[in-house]
């Protein structure tokens, strides 16, 4: 197999100093000082990020739209416009303490691919759209990928404009604030049909890099089960209350925490068991807690055991809470599932006519991807994360590795647009 | 024995309704929607809780003076102003969900015996000082108890100074913004001689009302040690790290607070444990815990046994480390003290001569009054607490049982500072 003079053409026009220097222009917008960003959901800094990409798309003749949840869509309109777009993109949220590039590849990474079909003379039959989904980390409004969740229909509008971050500060008031901030854009309906989708991503784990591959052509996605686990007790004074008469929620918080992760600990190396969010209240020295929320997630690549250990939190969290009481919320429950065939083999034939080293990988982390694969053939492509480290201020992904991802992109894109 | 007429005199003129007045006034700075308080040291609340008090010490005649380290005094001047005063109080500041009475109670208790001592027409030899220490509770700015510890010499002051609140502010930026809101004070010197300490507080445990006395003559402070544990992991994303692999502040954290609690539950029920700080970075769901900071407040009525469960912290969470980094700083290490036996003595005397039922009792908190005893007599005179109740918006005393800890407050004033 090989590809077609479109799509080599498309693949040599992707600018590598053109998509590096994207890079670090976004890197700006919440900059941190350890290097990386601090880019929540609906903030300030992602307003801004947002304002810098539809400046860049406008300056290349793509439309901005938005919908109703917050997704922001930059269109290069193809010669139907009848026809439903391939849609490629990710996001521009990050961790508190994020990267350079979780989400912000993939977004960039589309939009250097439509750069470089324009600047190949190109003209795509379909439509192609770059997309940034609203909230896919999840850190400041929980859970994460409530923009693609929404627009593939597998979540409420209502409810997710009104889940709230710390601050009790709803998504509806966070988008109006942004949206206040920006340019007016013209809206698009949620759901509309599109025609496939690619996302390209940074790994975020050690398996490219050890396998010394830069290519990474995504089979599909890792089961996951998120969880909220309340634990309520009784405040009391830390010196006049004797350790048996406490209801002390940190205590028995701390001791769900260790019996789970020693179960799944001695299940199998890829059981993926992480209590990342977890807050005392009050959280002052001389108080006892009174009461503690953690996150649990629970990720296995097998379904089957991903529900057997997601069923036993609840139990397990019953049986260590003594004095206290506990309240187990299952939050996300999805199964892995698998991307479109045929694309994964573009995805290959791609990379190997352009001389890339390529493998296939399972995807360990989520991605909005997940909600696109029941609406159209969806796929993704993986770059290497140096060391494996993601949500990190540290994460890197080598410059000439970002540009080989942008090139299968531009491929791919080239062919499944109809770019001509 | 008996009391004087003086001491009947001004037991006699305590008003409980102004004095629960008072308590219901300044509960409205920070009152929070559960019926407590959120007033935090050096806050805009405790601003206008002092704001209030020099206000009302000024309609009766008392002049306001602070010193460098924040602490307000309200002075009753005496008939011979060249002798050490005799000081009384406590403190505004609360825990972040506090009740209306803890330390509040011993600032407006010494502003109502003096309010009772002036009603008597009486005229003290000794000036009377009302006393509000800054920063008691510990809860924004650790560790508490720093403007009695300031102005006895036990801690630098420029050390308080630059000490930050979670937001990176320090006690020194606090302290400016706090007194621009207020009056203009004449300032006094640090360590001034003192003639005595009395110190009126809420028992915050439930040995009187158990016991059914409305009075505590305090025989002395449980000793105290106070840790600060400090987890260093490594940040990872969630879904692709494999748990061996992780170097997760939170695993090694919640291990360290199950086995200090372990130890602690097993040696004898007067052990006081606590971990009621507990902060994890970033503290986002799929994101492996960077670092946990955690208190530990450690209580015991025997030194020996203190020191020795103390000494055993470091060793403990070192074994318990993994591949994190963990220190163990302490941040207080106080004994057990016996108050002066002449002072505890007079409050006995007073509540029997004035039919309140009264025991003498060990303080399992800590107050001010530890910074005083070496300075001068000192005494602590305790109210029942509801339930044992404090450190919690629920806390609670019945106002017939404050107004009984202020008329033996005033009488024992009355006495040290020779009124007639």
């Amino acid at each position: 197999m090989a590809i077609t003079k479109a799509q080599a053409a498309a693949a040599e026009r992707v600018d590598g100093d053109r998509l590096w220097r994207r890079h670090m222009d976004m890197a700006v917008f919440g900059a941190t000082a350890a290097g990386g960003v601090n880019r929540q959901a609906l903030s300030a800094e992602e307003a801004a990020a947002r304002a810098a990409l539809i400046g860049w798309g406008r300056a290349r003749g793509l439309k901005p739209f938005a919908d109703a949840v917050g997704n922001l869509f930059l269109r290069l309109e193809g010669l139907d416009p009848t026809l439903p777009p391939v849609m490629t993109g990710s996001h521009l949220d990050s961790q508190p303490t994020g990267g350079k590039f979780d989400g912000v590849y993939g977004v960039l990474a589309g939009f250097e691919a439509v750069e470089a079909l324009l600047d190949a003379g190109l003209k795509p039959a379909r439509s192609i759209e770059v997309v940034a989904w609203m909230n896919e980390e999840g850190s400041r409004f929980a859970p994460g990928m409530m923009g693609s969740e929404v627009y593939a229909g597998d979540r409420d509008l209502d409810e997710v404009l009104a889940a709230k971050d710390a601050d009790g500060v709803t998504v509806a008031q966070s988008m109006a604030a942004m949206n206040a901030a920006l340019p007016a854009l013209d809206a698009l309906p949620l759901g509309r049909p599109i025609a496939a989708y690619v996302e390209a991503h940074i790994e975020q784990g050690p398996v490219l890099e050890r396998a010394g591959k830069t290519i990474g052509a995504v089979t599909g996605l890792q089961g996951k089960q998120t969880f909220r686990v309340t634990v309520t007790g009784e405040e009391a004074h830390a010196g006049t209350v004797p350790l048996a008469a406490r209801k002390d929620a940190l205590i028995a918080a701390t001791a769900m925490v260790q019996r789970l992760h020693a179960l799944c600990a001695g299940v199998d190396e890829r059981v993926m068991f992480t209590v990342g969010r977890f807050v005392v209240t009050p959280s002052a020295p001389s108080v006892v807690a009174g009461r503690v929320v953690f996150s649990i997630d629970l990720r296995h690549p097998e379904n089957s055991v991903l529900r057997s250990l997601g069923d036993q939190i609840e139990p397990i969290c019953a049986g260590l809470v003594g004095p206290c009481r506990v309240a187990v919320e299952r939050l996300v429950d999805v199964p892995s599932i698998d991307f479109d065939a045929r694309l994964r083999g573009q995805i290959r034939t791609a990379a190997e006519t352009l001389n890339f080293p390529v493998m296939e990988i399972l995807s360990a982390a989520g991605h909005d991807a997940r909600q696109m694969n029941p609406l159209a053939p969806t796929g993704m492509i993986f770059v290497p994360s140096r060391d494996g480290v993601s949500h990190n201020e540290a994460e890197w992904t080598e410059p000439a590795d970002l540009t080989a991802g942008v090139r299968v992109l531009a491929a791919v894109l080239a062919d499944i647009s109809g770019a001509t």
